[in-house]
């Protein structure tokens, strides 16, 4: 299996998506590729030598080749011709907007490529956090009771502190503040507005466990990652967060009963399959008087979460293997024949 | 406004959407340009005159321009250069799968082009049958008793007859079957699940009173078409569908009593806004009982359901300066530039 990484997009989460493309790059064993989108949307081929942070920070990405989606691949030009760059399966590496909200995966499906990374519907469930909590409760998952919060209509009813306050479509932590009592509401607010018309409000739990589980699905078997009990402040911000997938120490799974790691393994089955078929996902969990609550579903982790697989080469290969295309319809034309028929009707 | 419709795409409904643009041709009065996406997802720019069913069914558009989408709009070659297609604004008309779905959704707002029709995630949820039922309740909108049958865990509990069977992601009336007793349940389960892996299955009631209506929201504003009570056999087949849109004949609006039209229409604000904004979408409602309950969102109508419009071209145009472009995010690379600062970190 030859890879490309697909990293960047117009996304809050820019930065980190070059962080993790970086940190993959010393993981993976086969020839990679490497694919930037940079923040107007160009697709750009990056030699692998120059994959390093200031090839970016400094914009020299642009002196290298532009690529191009046509149907079946990337494309680049050379004298006149259009070559199509080599690479079995793409790695959609793009956090945030782009990479996590379908636009990705909507781009791939129509241009028939073969990538890894979450589908259409999985990425628009996943990317709006009360979407996600509505598909956990369809498939019997539980999440924390929330409230919603509109920037047109801001009423600051059913709320109590502390609170945890989230913009509804972000990750890595951005525009997350914890209230503890009302005279911060208005601030915190002021901060999530700034990166989405929707909040999302939750009671905010100092004691509450946290447990991070990776995972994919090859054919009908889970493949599973240890279960990480993730160190934290309150919670972990942006720098933390890089930090957190660029470690190369060997993690500890989390000392937990076997009867509560079951049921981690449980509810993420229940939330992978089959809508996250094809990607290889994080789920965040909360345990609370033993019982299990999605916090959210990370489809494009960070650097893949490989930090978290003993065997994290062998997966990849084992779901690129697993992957298909969308199936194509053919179009036979017999309605407009049979109108043709019927003497020009149209 | 000169807009371009864009039509065709890799969907069960292809041929309805050539018909669907073919109609609105004659219905719309500024200059347009025509947009083709062929089975293979190529897309050809179609001349005005050539707009007939012969064109397609015959496949003569391979003759015609082909077109390419780039940052910016669709771009054709001539003479080794790339001129860009000049349009205002694309009127997204492929229905079903690529048009419905997302995908066309997702490659506008990447390739930040203006466009009337649903995003991304108004796509997701209407394009999906059992999203919709979850979404319509999540925002107060009664819709009739369903159950989920999957390819994968066949069951028939929970099945009542007479009852309707659907796959869950198609239009149109295709794979849809009306089931009277146990017997006839597993020729229309084979007939459903050769369009998707899900079916989704309600009571059949005959007595039933169906009222649809098209509408948008301009700024703060909604306008509604009139209200129509479509004629039916048992349900609309596939070439009733295609009458029911090319009509000329002028509609009378559904003789229906002022309270319940007042219900039909609160009942559309609620699912359009805020989600369809930059949409003009047809509500297909049932009542029952002085009861609205919403059976299906078509965001991308036949011929964006002009029959049913006093005032078709004076809506679009509104609608069509209405809209405006997913904002950008600015990337100014202050976090890789700090890593930077810290010693070749990356």
């Amino acid at each position: 299996m030859n890879y490309a990484i697909l990293f960047g997009g117009n996304s809050y989460e820019h930065e980190i998506s070059i962080v993790s493309a970086i940190v993959l790059k010393k993981v993976i064993h086969t020839h990679l590729e490497f694919i930037f989108c940079d923040e107007e949307r160009k697709f750009y081929h990056i030699p692998e030598q120059k994959m390093n942070s200031k090839t970016f920070s400094t914009k020299a990405y642009k002196k290298e080749k532009e690529l191009f989606l046509k149907q079946g691949g990337f494309f680049y030009k050379k004298f006149f011709k259009e070559n199509k760059l080599k690479t079995d399966c793409i790695i959609n590496l793009i956090h945030g907007r782009d990479g996590e909200d379908g636009k990705i995966a909507a781009l791939f499906d129509f241009y028939s490529i073969n990538f890894i990374g979450p589908r259409l519907e999985a990425s628009v469930l996943s990317f709006n956090k009360a979407l996600t909590k509505i598909y956990a409760q369809s498939v019997g998952v539980k999440t924390l009771d929330y409230t919603i919060l509109n920037k047109t209509q801001d009423t600051n009813e059913n709320i109590s502190f502390p609170c945890i306050i989230k913009p509804v479509r972000l990750g890595s932590s951005i525009g997350i503040s914890v209230v503890k009592d009302k005279k911060d509401l208005e601030y915190a607010k002021d901060v999530g507005f700034e990166f989405d018309n929707e909040l999302i409000v939750e009671e905010f739990k100092n004691d509450i466990k946290e447990y991070n589980l990776a995972g994919c699905m090859i054919k009908d078997e889970f493949i599973f990652s240890i279960i990480e009990e993730p160190k934290k402040k309150e919670f972990l911000d942006f720098e933390q967060k890089y930090l957190s997938f660029s470690r190369h120490d060997r993690l500890i799974e989390a000392n937990l009963n076997p009867e509560l790691k079951i049921k981690l393994k449980d509810n993420f089955r229940k939330i992978y399959n089959p809508l996250f078929k094809g990607a290889l996902i994080r789920c965040d969990f909360f345990i609370l008087n033993d019982e299990v609550y999605l916090n959210e579903i990370n489809p494009a982790p960070g650097s893949l979460a490989h930090y978290l697989f003993d065997n994290f080469n062998s997966t990849l290969d084992a779901l690129a293997k697993n992957i298909s295309l969308e199936n194509k319809i053919q179009i036979h034309y017999n309605f407009l024949h049979s109108i043709h028929g019927q003497k020009g009707k149209l």
